[in-house]
């Protein structure tokens, strides 16, 4: 059960989620650690097709999501989810669903304006023009973490170093655990 | 990706599945093989535990466990899903959504008297007495598969006998993708 662990990246869109989430799995596969990617849009486009972008369906996303990480981690696989999840009483709500000793949260701190200006699929300018409602950051609100297991500022620091954070804390979570259960 | 294989046992109600799923996981740690059990009454006392027991709320079980199922195999862990799932048309959807070449159907093959014999969790009794509406077998249908890949008699067969049938199959399957896979 050493590989329990799900670590959540939370932040704006854009900010770098599913980018460094592929990297860190890129990573802990080259470390011969197996891990599985839960993003936002693709669990959106399969099991939470049913779900909008309003506080419930929010809500009712990130509770399913957890769900899943927490039956994963049960099994003994390493989950890395990266959601925007903007409320921090979902992300408590993650956290206990999983189990606080399971989870870490990864904040993704990048300013609104580098994540406008990067606008990756083009949401950013759909959300201003009105297209997109309840788009966070614009229309919705993000209530940052308070005390996030690590901050990454995914504006100033390259994705690679930010991996590489990522992954030093990720593998310390398990050698500390195992040096903790052989104990 | 050897093990992105969905093992779905189907049936009714106290034919064997939760059973034979820990059991068939048991066997598969033994051989050094990890699994995930999604069990009917844990995923709806979890992630599901908003839906109900009329068609559209079983048929939306059953689309989400196979979402969870394929995200388990494309992290290459081996599922097996014990859910009475009654419905032919849902078991197809499940199969589609997982791919076909990853899922084995087996069909616990049980008499209804002798479930209702058994009635593990009273629920036969309730569902009589008029306590627990749209209960399969009762109030409810079940539709048996007409192609499964394996049958298994768990009124007349044990256990034990049946989890070896199908260990051998899921080996078979696993040992064939391996060879297919190396040429």
């Amino acid at each position: 059960m050493e590989h329990s662990l799900t670590v959540w990246l939370t932040g704006l869109s854009g900010a770098g989620k599913s980018t460094l989430a592929a990297e860190l799995k890129h990573r802990l596969a080259a470390a011969g650690e197996r891990c599985c990617v839960l993003d936002g849009d693709a669990v959106r486009a399969g099991i939470n097709r049913d779900l909008g972008f309003g506080p419930q369906d929010r809500h009712e996303n990130i509770r399913r999501v957890a769900e899943i990480a927490r039956l994963m981690n049960d099994a003994g696989l390493l989950v890395v989810a990266a959601f925007i999840s903007p409320y921090r009483a979902d992300r408590r709500m993650a956290a206990e669903i999983i189990g606080g000793e399971r989870f870490i949260e990864a904040y993704l701190d990048a300013p609104l304006e580098v994540c406008e200006r990067r606008d990756p699929k083009g949401l950013y300018r759909r959300a201003r023009a009105g297209e997109i409602r309840e788009f966070t950051g614009v229309s919705a609100p993000y209530e940052a973490p308070e005390a996030p297991g690590i901050v990454l500022h995914t504006a100033s620091s390259g994705i690679a170093d930010c991996a590489s954070q990522l992954l030093r804390l990720v593998q310390a979570r398990l050698r500390g655990r195992s040096a903790s259960e052989s104990t």
